[in-house]
């Protein structure tokens, strides 16, 4: 069905129905992604305040056949917030949507709306003595809709699931303007069809996410954090299994770091502190959270002799103070800026079942061998099988000089995963980017079923085209 | 859509490509349910081996346009298993894939055929050293693929969740006869529409689940349960807090017993050891699972000084082995037993926000006594906000006296949970038993979005007709 630009006929149409605020001329920054790879379009920019203005908006688009593209925080990696071809479309900006409705702490629950941004629900949930705890690089940007859409991932997963685990309920507006009401604060509701985990990861293609209820968490009483230093990522693995045996949930966050990162870190940003004199091969980073009676450092020293008995680790330093736990966690959040500085060749946000890690970067690096002469840094949340696997040039060389086989470089990594019962977007999402990645590799069955509901919801197609599934 | 009975021309079709052993002659128990309430039909029984005799019996079905219900243990409370009405259906049980197909103890993931018994899906985990934490009184019956499209609660939910919670995958066969082949081990994975949220909870509507990878857990090093007296439920939802402030997810059950439920012990179960020598107007079961180094016992005593000390208990009992853990769940469990020697009148599978349970149970109780001389034992899952609020004849007087009010009673006390912001439907599903409920409480936004997924998959309305919604 063809689709029709957000012209000047569809503006004129929408003022007579909408405050004066709610549309506005498009602005550059709307138009940009994080990469800088691809730049959107847009023919009217709309910041709707209410559920029912965004309602008469996408009603308006769904009658003119007009194109809608939501926008959170703008901070998503593959392209899902910006639409580069075709006509204009309306954007419509969830950040005048900010609010916390509501929160209430004897159930854990926290209602916000789409806009709100993440770091503002952490701390709302702080406040009330809760935590909420997605967590990811860019949360001081990334609004909470967007993170759902995305069903964003982050450091927090291994213990508490990705932003789909920790979301009740949802208000939002489908495809032909119709709001859904489904703010649900219950813990058991099985009254038909889980409308919210299908809008939960569509990544705007199915309706606009305009408000969500969030699980919130107690606080654990104690964290403390540790860098093990680990012979080779089997032995990371086998690290993981002991240190949940040893403290079960207690283990929040288990990273693995590459000797190439810390290289990286020490030429591009020598100001970071290097924890060991000499970087190791591979170290993790370990994060636990521990209830009221235990001594999260007392577990980490235990944890420490017992992997050194069995030849898990050679080497480990645990940080006596926050001052120190905070040290760790910059070595490994300024990793993917020390690459940036370097210039990657090709990025992969890929996972693979946890017990097939090892065999996997084994692999890995002979699949890229084989293409030419790299440089690998493989770091990530080794806890959920989420490894970013990225290839730079070999020193003294530039990412420009391998243009041409970034291609191949990215095939190969992703026919491995595939091989290998990985996927190959672990937590970024399809957006536009990935799309040919999800033809190629997505089971055939599942991608006629998603064609067949997008059809079904989304018939004229309207919502976010060229976004997961190809229009 | 005109459905069709599976009749001897179907299955002498059928009986040219599947093994003789696929199809039987129907049997009464697959056309019983647990509530003795409605009767099923069955055309042609099938007890297929393997996912491709699922697809062939469901290709076969679409092409005919028979009907298919798919049946898990039986063990529904709905009528999700039964088609009493309509051309007599494909009965399709999933007994015969009963597999384990592998454990992966260092991932934490089992894979389990649908037909597995759930029971025996718990005894897997704990051979391998791990926890499959899903629990519910039927669990020696119930089969895991029939749990998974019911998305099953039981006693577990507060610290892991619903099934929905405990799947990471699955293996299905979809209303045209397609093998969707999704049994993915990875807990990070953002390839698509959530087609696997979509499949479990939709009773067999949207097609049929043969396998699952499921989450397994560590096990707790050390549990401990508890009786404690409370003198109402608002100070019960203030003793929940309060537990989770001591010990965060440690707090793995918290039940509401009500002294109404131990009078009913009392008469007809006089052999269950009342554990209070005057029952209590009410109490919780508390069970905790600690890491190592924390003891459960002292844990559950200095929440009772603390709970004592700002008057949320009175009295309590601690647990000293596990025979005394083993009776005061006997307690909790022969509860609906002895409901079932008095006769309910209604019975109501119900959910509200935590918060508001005090204020249910008041207006509960007034609803029910506006309609007459009652007895009301209301208990269950307080801890995910989800109650079994039962309602009983006065004593000396029968079930079969109040018949013609039962309707009414229903409807008075789902009107009240709909004001509550609360689901007529917690942890049973809809079958065929709700499907008016939903229809009257149910959003109408998400039930026009569920009727055009449910025609978008499958058209010709072939997969468990009548159960979810209407045809």
């Amino acid at each position: 069905m063809t689709l029709i630009p957000a012209d000047d006929t569809f503006a004129a149409r929408l003022r007579q129905s909408l405050p004066e605020a709610v549309l506005r001329a498009p602005e550059p920054r709307y138009l940009e992604e994080p990469r800088g790879r691809w730049t959107g379009q847009c023919g009217l920019l709309a910041l709707p305040r209410t559920v029912e203005e965004v309602s008469t908006l996408v009603t308006a688009a769904a009658e003119a056949r007009v194109p809608v593209v939501p926008y959170g925080g703008g901070t998503g990696l593959v392209g899902g917030q910006v639409m580069p071809e075709g006509p204009a479309p309306l954007v419509v900006s969830l950040e005048r949507m900010a609010a916390i409705r509501g929160i209430f702490p004897q159930e854990n629950v926290l209602i916000a709306e789409a806009g709100a941004v993440l770091a503002d629900v952490q701390a709302a949930a702080q406040e009330a003595g809760r935590l909420f705890p997605l967590s990811l690089a860019a949360e001081g940007t990334a609004r909470i809709g967007g993170n759902l859409s995305t069903n964003a991932g982050g450091t927090g997963v291994l213990r508490y699931g990705n932003a789909r685990d920790l979301c009740l309920g949802l208000e939002a507006v489908l495809p032909d303007g119709r709001i859904w009401h489904g703010l649900s604060r219950l813990r058991k509701d099985n009254t038909g069809y889980d409308l919210r985990n299908l809008l939960i990861g569509a990544e705007g293609t199915l309706g606009i996410i305009t408000a969500a209820t969030l699980k919130l968490f107690p606080r654990p009483a104690g964290e403390g954090t540790a860098l093990f230093v680990v012979p080779d990522p089997q032995a990371a693995v086998d690290l993981l299994a002991l240190a949940r045996d040893q403290m079960g949930e207690g283990v929040s966050a288990f990273e693995l770091i590459a000797g190439q990162g810390l290289h990286f870190l020490a030429e591009h940003l020598p100001d970071i502190r290097q924890p060991f004199a000499t970087p190791p091969k591979w170290c993790v980073l370990i994060e636990v959270g521990l209830a009221r009676g235990l001594d999260p450092e007392a577990a980490l020293a235990d944890l420490f002799e017992l992997a050194l008995a069995c030849d898990l680790t050679s080497d480990g330093l645990i940080a006596q103070s926050e001052a120190q736990r905070a040290a760790f966690w910059s070595v490994r959040e300024h990793i993917p800026i020390a690459n940036r500085r370097v210039g990657a060749i090709s990025s992969h946000d890929i996972s693979v079942p946890i017990g097939r890690i090892p065999e996997f970067i084994t692999r890995g690096g002979e699949v890229v061998a084989a293409l030419g002469d790299f440089r690998l840094n493989c770091f990530g949340h080794l806890g959920d099988g989420n490894l970013h696997f990225n290839v730079f040039p070999a020193p003294g060389r530039s990412r420009d000089e391998h243009a041409n086989q970034s291609d191949a470089i990215k095939r190969a990594v992703h026919d491995l995963v595939h091989a290998m019962e990985g996927s190959v977007s672990a937590e970024h999402g399809i957006g536009r980017f990935k799309v040919d990645d999800l033809t190629r590799y997505g089971d055939p069955v599942k991608l006629e079923a998603m064609r067949a509901i997008k059809t079904a919801l989304d018939p004229a197609g309207i919502m976010n085209p060229g976004a997961v599934l190809r229009g």
